[in-house]
């Protein structure tokens, strides 16, 4: 025996996978911009950066000892100048002549190859070179990482902290990267109390709209919030106004809050590509676009916030930057999920670890899902295949709420 | 057959483990400070959360359906309210009586269990349940998640972006975290040209101040940074002058920049613990300390500057920010690294991802110790036992770059 809602007819429930490939099809990566080197890290990068120098710049030394003019042969060199890096020599070496050389330092005309200073004896101006030294040793040549115009880092690689040192040494203090999302995130429901106001009853405090900004600001992205009651013309409105090119909606647990945001969504002119997904929790899901304009209408309480953030916004946001879409690992189940044998496709928050046998996820415990506290634990979602029962040892899709380690 | 640079006895050479040690016990967790929630993320929490009101602060409806004024018998119940989240009746249900809720609604007194939607037919004021209902059955209790005054979060746990929802149901929109460092880098060398300026001889550009503030960046870190010529008095001075919690010297790569760095630090007052270890690259490397605090004489090139970062520097910030440190993960080996045989104790910039069998460690090719075209995809380092030789399938100890994926 079941009833629906009075003068709705279910909306076709797709599956997580298809909402995957809706987001892939609508998302239209932002366009590019050009920003200081400091302020690019982790960007993706729109404009391959070619070397505008020989890199390294001259012929350099690769050790601190001594640039010498000819091969050693026994007998002793006559040291005729010391070079540190930054100085540059008039001098070319002529043959028994050497050079104090330390690393990085311009080598003068004529060297023949580094003795290491572990090599030598010196004493005053006369060097002995214990060792033979092979025609360019311990000599790093000019051009010899990359020549003037050659490119260093092709389009559509990610700025990693590690890229900023190679960046710099090729006078790359600016970079073309693509753009971020601006969001917006309207928050409905007239239930909620504002911060540090006192609650009357049947009120609760929104945990959606500071959960939200955490989660984007996790991401290095910033959100515009807005407060709206559960008025469907409220909703309408700011929707039609919003120039966000993510539009995030979470729409209150009222009455036919969800079909406020259906429906303001429409009126808005974005098409609505699903309603209703094989996702638990998350299932009411919407996801629309208009030309290259994206909106999310996230449903239910902040757990469920947090799994469709991480599910599904997470990615559109990743296609709209340029970057992969974050990518599920496998992981070996360490105990039960709460409910286990629910045969839906369900997420589980759970705290990821790397053992000795690959990674592993533990489920985190919770009273029901109005319960936040194993969202502070949290650092990935378990999602079941809704196939079979989930039961410690086995091994599970495990989405990484962190994006930086990868599936091999 | 060897010599020193002349008029200096090398200091004693300790290993990697004995620089951690000696950071651990050096170093003093920063103060604590009340910032606003939406500015906590990532932060160490200091002082402890309570809940402000029970949480859920009233009994509440886990589900949208029919609150029930008794025991479902088969005959049907009168609906008498509506009751949406946010809103509340002083209407107490009789026997017989239903209220229709939405999930998070306050529920009336006298319920005595909640009916789920789709197992209940309404038509006008009439409620057929076509189960049996215990009692209380999806109820969320007052307080049954945490009573008021009880502890939510305990001092010292990481603020990951998914509890600020959690902390937004308790009020918690200010909490007590522990202060981030305060850091300048001083970055010397006559070598160094600057940003946009033409490389005259013998000239480079500054590398190792970008990279420093994207690494320290990607910690979510700022650094004031300084330029100073070769000249020991200048570094003297700036040594002097700083009022920073974490003090780092690119010492450049003159003659005796190492040394005026020590010098410097000990001008003002530090006390070095160690200024040479069996690290390569890094072996030159400085730790200092006076009172709580801390400065780094980083040496070399910047893949020099990456490794001593990742490898000590990061314990350092972690440690006076109250987290744990950076911890050495298990990997197996894919490839062989560049100079596999050689013995000393080595850093390897590397690629991590997670396989099936765990994780997997791609040493990155590199030209010479002067090549940071690796580091641009590095987002790991290996460590070598410097025991035996690394060979390819070896299981290895890895540094991951990032610290949001942990050791089991």
């Amino acid at each position: 025996m079941s009833c629906k809602t009075p003068g709705h007819s279910p909306p076709a429930m797709i599956e997580i996978e298809q909402v995957w490939k809706a987001v892939d099809r609508r998302t239209v990566a932002l366009s590019a911009e050009r920003i200081p080197l400091d302020q690019a890290g982790d960007r993706m990068l729109a404009v391959a950066v070619r070397a505008d120098t020989d890199l390294p710049p001259f012929d350099q030394s690769a050790m601190d000892g001594y640039a010498l003019g000819s091969a050693p042969s026994g007998a002793p060199f006559k040291q005729v100048a010391t070079l540190a890096a930054g100085h540059a020599s008039r001098r070319t070496l002529r043959p028994g002549e050497a050079a104090r050389v330390f690393t990085g330092a311009r080598l003068p005309r004529g060297t023949f190859a580094i003795a290491r200073q572990e090599d030598c004896t010196a004493k005053a101006d006369v060097v002995r070179v214990g060792v033979a030294c092979p025609h360019g040793a311990h000599v790093r040549q000019r051009g010899g990482i990359a020549r003037a115009g050659a490119q260093i880092l092709p389009a559509g690689c990610r700025l990693l902290p590690g890229v900023a040192g190679l960046l710099a040494s090729c006078n790359a203090f600016e970079v073309s990267v693509l753009r971020r999302p601006k969001i917006e995130h309207l928050v409905t429901g007239d239930e909620l109390a504002r911060p540090g106001e006192k609650l009357r009853p049947g009120r609760i405090r929104d945990a959606n709209g500071p959960l939200i900004q955490a989660l984007l600001a996790a991401l290095g992205l910033s959100t515009r919030r807005r407060r709206l009651s559960d008025s469907a013309a409220a909703l309408r409105k700011a929707v039609v106004k919003s120039d966000a090119d993510l539009l995030l909606i979470s729409g209150g647990s009222g009455p036919g809050g969800r079909d406020h945001a259906r429906a303001a969504l429409e009126a808005a002119g974005f098409a609505v590509h699903c309603s209703s997904v094989n996702s638990r929790p998350g299932r009411p899901l919407i996801f629309a676009s208009r030309g290259p304009r994206l909106a999310f209408g996230l449903p239910g309480n902040p757990l469920s916030h947090y799994v469709t953030f991480h599910g599904f916004v997470r990615r559109a946001i990743a296609r709209m930057e340029g970057r992969p879409p974050p990518r599920l690992l496998s992981a070996t189940l360490r105990g039960d999920p709460p409910d286990a044998d629910d045969r839906r496709r369900s997420w589980f928050p759970a705290r990821l670890t790397l053992g000795a046998g690959g990674a592993e996820a533990r489920p985190l415990r919770w009273k029901h899902s109005g319960d936040l506290t194993p969202l502070a634990e949290a650092n990935a979602l378990i999602l079941s295949s809704g196939e079979a029962p989930l039961r410690d040892g086995d091994r599970v899709a495990v989405l990484p709420a962190f994006d930086t380690l990868e599936a091999a």
